[in-house]
């Protein structure tokens, strides 16, 4: 199909230029970050099965996994602007026989997948707490994709324990002031954490990113920390790891 | 006092050149290494008031810590060779006035500090747990050192809790293989994290040390990963961070 009859008003297409990969953006309702790139390569994908993308946005972290694995792909969002505009980037880039969106809330995922049969979560969920202090003064679709509201990290660890299989896993970005939320609504659900890795912005800054993988109903023991991913050189300019992340080597 | 007259067999004198501290060493039964000159450097110290160093080894944390705050420091070793190479090196420095060494175990800590009041605790301990695999084919002297065989993660939280004051800090030093297990102890002890700092031997190694702070009774949030703390560059040498710890900038 053309591009032009994919997009409605206010979005355009973004490139992430180490893959082929197009995605339909709208700056007013919600764009892919660099949490989302960093996601897409940080787990270790199985190479077949099912793969399920909680909290999916505009599809950004379904779509650039397709380039990584041949298993299937479902993307979830709650929103449905945001759902209908992954389902749009599907199409542009001929990915209906290895991606579905579905727009639904994480609490009905027993309705669209029976058992655990899931080999990989992956989420890049929202963020911030709610509380009497919280600024909610942003649109609607920002306000949804940043703060717990529709969804939460115990429900998004209750839906991953139950559509995992036994040892599928878990893969998560979130930021640092959480960790010791993230580490504890976990280990209540029996996912295992085994990766952790963090992104600093700069050499000597403190990290403003992490990227998580547990394991359901894994041991605790060979727990690691990687290396750190460290975004911009002193110059202000990309460090050759994120370098070839964006543009590819 | 001249130097030999305090050095013993086997001993020698190290001295750490961004300080004037002289440490009293012998390879034979436990050598300072980098953990415990990073931990020395890690907290953020209270200017006066009383700091314990638990599993105090030859002293060598003490020591350096005595050259950032003009708390009382008292050193808590187990092991009676190592005590008495601590207490001889606090002479070394004349450090008499400030420092003192205690040789006994953690168990025993109310026997020499009545009710809450310390406000800081610096902890370089044992890092493996024993379990039927570990290989304890060690001398007696490292075996203590390095296993959880005369005090472990639970003991020390547990003594840490009952001395500290409201609001008194851990600052501990371990290995990132460990990091669930002591969040998990530090939250059963009411010990709130607030700052953790990762230890990379190279930019693209896995972290091979932390460093973490807790305060007692504290809230948690604002909670921080510091920038990472990278050891050698790429070629071998010490990163510019490590040069200033090592000898002064």
């Amino acid at each position: 199909m053309e591009e032009e009859q994919l997009l409605k008003s206010g979005e355009r297409i973004n490139q992430l230029f180490s893959t082929d990969i197009k995605i339909i953006q709208n700056r007013e309702v919600f764009s892919y970050s660099v949490d989302s790139v960093l996601l897409s390569r940080f787990p270790r994908f199985p190479k077949k099965g099912l793969i399920v993308d909680f909290c999916a946005g505009n599809g950004a972290v379904g779509l650039f996994a397709s380039t990584r694995t041949q298993a299937q792909i479902l993307s979830v969002e709650i929103q449905e602007r945001l759902a209908d505009m992954a389902e749009r980037s599907v199409r542009l880039n001929g990915l209906e026989e290895q991606m579905q969106v579905i727009c639904d809330d994480l609490k009905n995922m027993p309705a669209h997948i029976q058992g655990s049969k899931v080999d990989m979560i992956l989420c890049n969920p929202p963020y911030f707490k709610v509380d009497p202090y919280s600024n909610l003064n942003e649109s609607e679709h920002y306000l949804l994709a940043r703060h717990e509201i529709t969804t939460n990290l115990e429900e998004i660890c209750h839906s991953a324990q139950s559509i995992l299989k036994s040892n599928g896993r878990l893969a998560m970005v979130h930021r640092p002031d959480r960790l010791l939320d993230i580490l504890d609504t976990l280990k209540r659900h029996n996912l295992a954490p085994k990766r952790l890795q963090f992104v600093y912005p700069k050499r000597e800054k403190e990290a403003n990113m992490l990227l998580i993988e547990a394991i359901k109903d894994g041991s605790t023991s060979g727990f690691k920390v990687l290396p750190p991913l460290i975004v911009h050189n002193d110059d202000g300019s990309y460090t050759p790891e994120i370098e070839e992340i964006y543009y590819g080597s």
